[in-house]
Order: structure tokens, then sequence, then C-alpha cells
């Protein structure tokens, strides 16, 4: 185990070490949103975030590394669920937010989707983003049991949240239709009927 | 309009240019499939195709065109909807299909949707494609409405079939987890308990 103690006083919150990971991840966004991963290069981002260019190289390594290093500071932001009072408030609530992420132009999500297509390192780093966030998004599911809203308290969480959000990435990211202003109530609605309906009940034999 | 009868010899199907259009699609195919988008070059596609490469560039002019021609030639496969007698039976099948071409490796379905991030051209062709299918699995649920498997004749097709299907994409292609043999009924079976409890009804004032 290291000595947490042992930090050096420009690896300390904000030390010169968090200002320069600020400012080449700052860059690294913004060429992304602005040329997407084809555009983006060492030499770009160095040069947007002012950073000597050995600096970058030496500790992000390469473009595969500034990606996974952006997707896992938006992991580190403190986001937290909806909490509106009521399971279809909370869906339409998140979904809201997923259809702004994805319609405002450019979009970063979009951006780096895209390039996770062409990263392995970065299709990692975002799967992982994307695991925790489901992850987060259960206690939705809990409290919905909590307050009496689903049959049982047996619902496969994951399942619900994927069924509610996935029509909005499959819209806006791969069929590309315009997006629909009722499209993150509808969807949320549909999960949540289909939910009370006992769509998602996990089965005792999977339990076992 | 074109006269059809002053069609020239070598532009009757089976001709000379279909010949010559089906060794170069099939050639990009294994091309995009092997090397993806990156790899995809007008010089390797004449190469494995056997065809001279100013044949190519005066046909296809560009990769883009490549790309537009391959997935209309997909949208010319006399593809019909699954038939299995219920609502349910049918999304599942159809969720298999999309189950089956996406976990194929290495997938030409995955592929076309990694270019169409990359290429405006084939993202509109895509879009065209994806819109042509589902038009036309409509008709599952004009049957299962018929069949009086739903409440009402007036269900929002589109919206139950997006529902049915997009876990789908989103869990393979977005969150690429690992393929779940149980999920292409789930997702469809879900869709079905939301429709059947009206989740996808057209509402009146939407219809004025």
């Amino acid at each position: 185990m290291t000595d947490p103690t042992a930090t050096t006083p420009d690896r300390r919150p904000g030390g010169r070490t968090a200002r320069v990971r600020a400012q080449v991840l700052d860059a690294v966004r913004a060429e992304l949103t602005e040329s997407g991963h084809e555009g983006l290069t060492m030499e770009g981002v160095a040069t947007r975030a002012g950073v000597h260019r050995t600096t970058v190289y030496r500790r992000w390594r390469d473009v595969g590394g500034l990606l996974v290093d952006v997707i896992d500071a938006a992991g580190e932001v403190d986001w937290q669920p909806p909490d509106t009072g009521s399971l279809r408030g909370d869906l339409t609530a998140l979904n809201q937010e997923i259809q702004e992420s994805l319609v405002v132009q450019p979009s970063f999500a979009l951006a780096l989707m895209a390039a996770s297509f062409h990263s392995e390192q970065a299709a990692r780093a975002q799967r992982k983003l994307w695991a925790d966030r489901y992850a987060q998004c259960e206690i939705l599911v809990d409290r919905a049991g909590g307050r009496g809203e689903l049959p049982s308290r047996d619902t496969d969480a994951r399942a619900l949240l994927i069924t509610a959000t996935a029509p909005l990435y499959h819209q806006l990211v791969l069929l590309r239709t315009d997006p629909d202003p009722r499209l993150p109530e509808r969807a949320a609605a549909a999960a949540v009927v289909a939910a009370v309906a006992g769509a998602f009940a996990v089965r005792p034999e999977e339990g076992d």
C-alpha cells in the first residue's frame, strides 16, 4: 500500500498536476467535440491546453490514454440519479438528461461513443462508466419498490433501466432520428408499465 | 422517364454490370468486416474484387459511395419479417436475428454502424435501411391486433418495435456486454407486456 501522506506537493488536489490534468482534459473534450476522434492528436491537445508536448506524452502516452482519462474523469463527477418521488418521474428525468447530452451540438457523449468504436481502450473505459452509472441508478428501482410502486421487490433493476433508456440511444445514436421531446417520458412510461405488469420479475430459479 | 427497353445488354440483371457490382460489394463486405471502415480503400476493394481500379472509381467514386451501395444492397435482399403466430414469438425471432447479426465475428452489421459514425453518406443510407425494415415490421403489430392480442388497434407500432429491439442494440453495440441468450425473448416479452397494458396506445389528440 502506498502511504497517502507521502503525496508530493504537486500531486495534491488542486496542485500543479491536477491543474495540468484539468487543462489537458478540457482540451481533449473541446477537440473531440469539434473534430471528432479522427481529429484528436497529442500535438493538438498540447497546443490547445498550453501544456508542453513532452508532458502530455509522458503522462497520457497516446490518444487512447487521453480518451480513457477523459472518460474516467466523467466518472469522477459527483453525479446523482434523479429523485422525483416516482419511478416514472425519475426515469423521465434520467431520459431527459440522456437526450440532452446526445442532442446538444456538438455532443461530447456522441463523440465518445464514436471514438469507442475505434479504440479498444476507450471502449473499455466507456463500458465501465456506463456500468457504474447503471449501478448508481438501481436505487431508483429500490426506492420504487419501497414505495410499493412495483409488484415485487425482486425486480431486475438493470433490465428495467435498460428498457427505459435504450430507446433514447437507439433513436438518437443509431437511427439518428430527430429528437422527439416526448420520447423521454414515453420510454420511461412504457418501462414502468412493463415493470408493474411483472415483466422484469426475477424468476425464482435464477436467484438460486 | 427512361425507356426501360433501352437498357443496354450489360445492364440487364445477371449481366456484366450486375456481376461486377456483386464482386465489388462482396469485396467491400469482406474488407469492412476484416479491417473496419479505416481499412476500406478503393484500391483494396478493386484488388480483392479482381476488378479494374478505374471501373471502381468511375462507378462508386469514393469509399462513401461503396458504403452507400453496400447498404442499399442489404435493403434489396428479399427479407421477410418473422411470422410465428404470436407477437411475442415474432419479436423474439426478430431479436434473435438482430442478436446473431451483432454477435457473429466479425460482424458486418457492427462494421457498418461504426462506418456510419464517420461517413454522413453511409449514415443516411443506413438510416433509410433501418426505416424500411421497421416499416416492414409494422405488420407484426397489425397481425397481433387482428388476432386480438393487443387492447386496441391504435397501437403505435414503431414505438412498440423500438422498445422491443432497442435493448439488443444498446447492450451489444453500445454497452458491449456479453450476449445474453435470453435477452431476445426477454426484451420481446417486456415490450409485449407494455403493449398489452396500453403503453403504446396512440392518444386521440395526436391523431387529430
